[in-house]
């Protein structure tokens, strides 16, 4: 196989958004999966040793050569041979002495190789570099939240100016839904299980020469951190790997959405935040004068590439028998799922972190609507002094004002039917009908409990 | 609205697999919607009067009145105003004093009702309709692997004859899988949330009225037995909803890779197990002698309908700002999600207890392809004694075997080069290596365990 | 099976949007596929007594009995022998005599029946209903950009101003959209086809009694208005219902962009236009004064729930050998793909039939970044006129614009480096920079030809 | 960007399968991304000089940079300025001279150069590269028909033995299927449009210079062999990509299901046709004499992978007012999914142009069933002759020819009640009763008219 410069490759997630990065190149690059497969077959040499299947000589020369293996070499005798294990065997093989050779992946099937291959490797991608994005991210937001925990802004439903909120409020609402897709994540991650239960899941191999099979499997699988299927076929049940990736799309999900509301606070009517915008930074090849959020639209982007692929997983879960082989090459596409969340959550994360909040332009916006904002209060606290028909008349009185410009306090205050239920109302709660903007519920004191919860907990993930 | 007869409608859901059955009814139709949304007003009241905001004997008026709406009065409301919870309201309000109208819905927006509504009937519909049909599929799995926990099957992957296992076997594999997703099911279905934190959740509306607004939303939501969402814009968090979903599409796809393995084992050619088929039954309108897997067939169909709808529930998951109303239309299609997999389970659960087991197509199937099955033990047991080169050795022999018609075993012992590691055989892996149907590994063992472990679990769900 | 009230179902569709329209239930609806396939028996009756295999006055027979086949009577019988389409032919043959009940059905499978109903109600909708209210949106679309031709709007790109347009010339980019989607649909619903080529595709059966037994399906399709597949198996190759689908999907997705342009357009720091509201209408159950986009909401909610159907589609195109039926169930669902998007239709025509466009507002939003629009037409013009760095330049003048607050026409002529440049600029090319609201390219010209050119085109579509 | 090793990579299709040929290098790579691009950019300059705007000098100084353009050189400016076509235009005005610069993407906007690029490119690829190898395969396809057309084989629905077909014939539904396919991929890719249409599609920059911007447009995309989309936002209307990934994830389900009937084909106990399988090659790295369909089942896999990312595709058509960029990321996948079923087609003609067809296996599958495929043709021709109940009797007969092991023609010919009926029948259709195999309908015959009919029309798209 040739070797293509950079560019010459298809996939964006290579030439593109990915630029080799340590902290994916090591867990989810096509070398990366033959130093966990290599890590496999060193794990069993080890553990046949310890039975005393064979010497502890050859355990060690098969760790060594394992360790050495490289992707070309494998995927050279595959060329030859057409099977990617066993081509990792002889490969293995060939640096071994012939009294090791026969102990190169002696009892184990191909699948038993990659199913664990895959899940230690996740497990250690989800906890030594997603997470850690994920975390960085959630602090970002914690930060953001706290900051403007008593930033007044207007709330919206349905793109209207709605009730009041802080802006600390409406971020808050992502700490909270980001830190339970992380929790969710390590989780999945750590619950990924492999095995070493033979080509269908008997044990039929280990058990010719293992009696315990399943006690051998626990500790050889042990040595990568993981634990086995309870059951297998060819293959680890499906559903360890489709609750994993379910997480972590979900999880994009939420990035899409903080990511869709940032973009549209930006939109120069609203201009409530603005991406940081570099000094050399152009927006367009032809309205120099542009300054737009494409940050945020990279991310919306990606979820859009990568939410469908869960449907991937679900047809997976399908495998006929003891197993059918159409989930081989899909398979092989997850690790650019796991890419595509790391990259961006480190692209949100830093534009998050740069973020400029435009205060004035959030004043302007909320002073644009308030006189209406009454309208609920006002409805609530007359039901609750009794009027029968309260919302009604509130909707009526918003209709007047907006007709004759008047604000709603200032109708409320003279009409005569209201009287009766107005003066039993406390000063404070008047006072909330004629300032609009101290109508914001327990906007701040939810965003600081929100805040506090999460930084505990993100501090339990972290150790 | 005129009401139309049930051919009359389109969604099969409705004229042709749900048969308005109980189990599903009073959960997932319209009318359990409205009886649900009546159980959160009749909640609301209730507190608002422990709380002394209103007397009891109003309450005891709007809790009655919540009992009473029907669902053809909300629908002639809303055809007038155009908003479905307010017009539950006013029909609420028709039903009462004077008195008591002011307090129906009091602090609450649509959503607060709306969001707590469907987390209590799709959690009731969990424990009370869906699970249990799951669980009895499990029993019947359960029944299956027991009975045949030794019937020796020849294990197939790639649709090829691979190694021995027993039926037993394959069907516990679908114990473990199954049992997982129940699990899973019951725990995302307890944790689904309720809210009543307002319009754009910051407790603004609550607030006036109420000084811990916090715990008035908690005692609500626990009379309809859920628990609040840690923070709301106008909705729930989403992915609570995108959990219990998961989790229901994920098992669907383990009833769906039951009835692909099914349908396959009952092929003409394969013939090991058979629907059962009614005396009446009519297998083709024009081949009347066909006996055909429909309802194996008719569970894999739905599937195909109903996995894709997952992407809907990603979709929801971003919403702007407080909420956009984006998601309203396509969140009243869930409930067909979770009656589809009622349906299916239940049918599968039907079919699957009166399946017929052909024991001698087992074992003629087995038969025909046992003496290929001594290459994978030959040259595993050639390894463990030092044979450098078995796994090649051994492939030749069958090809070998397959040119000459000759077992791999008896071409084994004549094999000069092989004499010393045969040697060294114990009398138990030569017995093996003549008799492939030893060769199951501990297939019967695990069909045991794993039963056996999940009959202990799924008592502790039924409890 | 019981007759469940309207509201004990499950379907959104059925209870809530539907409402048994004609339009729909004439087509869509189970009585619909009775009403069709009983079209097929009596067509099948026709032209075998054309070719003298039964005497005509069996023919009558049949085709009487055939229209007079009711839904209730046909699922009765399939209750007793779980077959649906031999439950048709028995009841067709108990409402005939003894002398025609063995030509009813005759030669033909199951899904001659079915697919070729299918394909004649399919086409019958698309033509009768869901083109009509297609067109009807399109005029509607016409109309509007035609109204607003000239109407000067700011155009926008990651939400953010960029270059002038008018708002007519927005919307014709939907006119040309859903122009090509409508022809699109009619073309690929036309081409829908039929069979009776028996059981395994092979004109098994028929070939049995009838000599030509193509010509023979050709005559029996065409009494139905359709033509035959070109091969099939059990049933009509996959790709004409797959092509069809995908063309009432890719139009759903321009209904959603119209249905989210519109949504932004109207939130409230924009107000563009408006969704009438009517005078009884609610616009929250708490917050009096607001007034949503709900059917826009709608029309993308739809989009979100039927969209991701498409590939149920997609996984019906497997189907094993001469056929497998796990397409069966799943195939049910597809006129509920078409109803979402007559409703859809339906409703986002009489939406935008009554919008409000807020003159006031577009004026002040253009207004309101006015200056930086300069940008581009003077970045172009200096260009053309030799300037070698025109688009940095111009760029930096942008950059000082928003700092000084001045125009950057203003500070492009005061500018000395650009002097020379400026001097050659025409007097017309001076004044698009010194007024942005002249700088609207064609927009109003292509609007014109475009709804031009698409009005001449829906005349021929609706003849 | 470093520039990683191969197997540094993360993408399959970089790193595995795609194997850098230059039949989707030259048209799918990034670097090919930029050639094309440099294409546009030469165009627009040399149009520019037609119409006078510059001289001829800096049209030819300006497209010979363009072609000097590399991937790197653009990656390297990006990586300064933070947009990719700005960057594209530094790199080309760094390669020409003073004068030549300010001409250089001259009146164009980023996207008029990216949707014009990547239509003439997919276009391209479509019809060199893609078209090719469906064609091919196509071939493959009508040779294994036109060989097979009279082999006999078991018609099978719902994995049931049916009735009696040929194994061409079975092949001719996929040359009938495929052939669709190729013609809807050629005529959508043909139909990819570009645009010269400027920032919001109103032509606002390019008609500051050119009267006639919409022929300009033309004459530009001429250069490139394509049309202008009718009307465009920032971007070209989205419904041309989206039929035109239609008509290439309906291929490849097309393609999949091929691979599916092979892969079953090839069961153990059906053995009717089988992949070739080289003399060095290893079916497993435990059981040495395993012989996989590997290949098909590859393709069904790629299948999996590719056919959810049709999604992306509708996600994408929803793009806000005159665009957001929320599209930008994910149609940079694209390429990926028409260099998937490139690879898949490829290996699917491969392996099927080796297949070997098991003519013993067929013979033997066939006859293990022919006693009761007779009940079909039995019904229909009693029927013809008036029998007035003649499926229910062969219904019967048939679970009578199971119960005593007697074919069911022998039971009919000697049951007196359809002795009448039996007597009308004609030699023919005795003989068809006695003898299944003759019970093919019209298999062969349409085999040969399907095979006629594509390589006729495969000759006009080839040439």
């Amino acid at each position: 196989m040739a070797k293509p410069a950079i560019f010459d490759f298809i996939s964006p997630l290579d030439y593109r958004y990915y630029g080799s990065i340590p902290e994916i190149k090591d867990y989810l690059s096509e070398s990366s999966f033959i130093v966990y497969l290599g890590k496999f077959e060193a794990s069993l040499a080890k553990c046949l040793a310890r039975r005393k299947l064979c010497p502890d000589s050859v355990a060690a020369e098969i760790e060594k050569a394992s360790r050495a293996v490289s992707a070309e070499e494998v995927y050279e005798e595959e060329e030859r041979i057409r099977h990617n294990i066993r081509a990792l065997a002889n490969t293995i093989r060939k640096k071994v002495s012939d009294e090791a050779k026969p102990y190169v992946h002696l009892s184990a099937t191909s699948h038993d190789a990659i199913c664990s291959a895959d899940a230690a490797r996740f497990r250690d991608f989800a906890n030594k570099s997603l997470i850690k994005v994920l975390l960085s991210l959630e602090s970002t937001l914690i930060k953001i939240a706290m900051q403007e925990k008593a930033t007044l802004q207007i709330g919206r439903t349905h793109g209207q100016h709605a009730e009041p909120i802080t802006f600390g409020f409406a971020v808050a609402q992502y700490v909270s839904r980001l830190g339970k897709r992380i929790l969710l994540i390590q989780k999945t991650a750590n619950d990924l299980r492999g095995k070493l239960a033979g080509a269908v899941g008997a044990y039929n191999a280990p058990s010719l020469i293992i009696k315990d099979s399943e006690a051998f499997e626990e500790e050889v699988l042990a040595e990568l951190g993981i634990k086995p299927s309870p059951i297998s076929t060819q293959v680890v049940e499906a559903e360890y790997m489709a609750d994993f990736v379910h997480a972590v799309i979900s999880c994009f999900g939420v990035l899409a959405n903080i990511s869709d509301d940032m973009r549209h606070l930006q939109r120069s009517e609203i201009s409530e935040i603005r991406e940081q915008f570099g000094n050399d930074q152009v927006g367009s090849s032809t309205m120099p004068h542009k300054m737009n959020p494409i940050n945020f639209e990279n991310v919306k982007s990606m979820w859009k590439e990568f939410m469908p692929r869960m449907s991937t997983l679900y047809l997976d879960q399908i495998s006929e028998h003891q197993r059918d082989l159409t989930n081989s090459a899909s398979s092989r596409f997850v690790p650019e799922i796991l890419a595509a969340l790391y990259l961006s959550a480190a692209r949100l994360d830093k534009t998050l972190s740069k973020i400029e909040v435009n205060s004035s332009a959030l004043k302007k916006n909320f002073d644009s609507g308030k006189d209406m904002i009454t309208a609920e209060p006002l409805y609530v606290l007359l039901s609750s002094k009794g009027h029968p028909d309260a919302h009604e008349h509130a909707r009526k009185l918003s209709l007047k004002s907006r007709e004759i410009k008047e604000s709603i306090y200032s109708l409320a205050m003279k009409d005569k039917e209201l009287e009766p239920y107005m003066k039993k109302l406390t000063k404070e709660q008047l006072e909330i009908l004629k300032s609009p903007e101290k109508y914001t519920g327990i906007a701040e004191k939810k965003t600081v409990s929100i805040c506090e919860e999460w930084e505990e907990k993100i501090k339990d993930i972290s150790v």
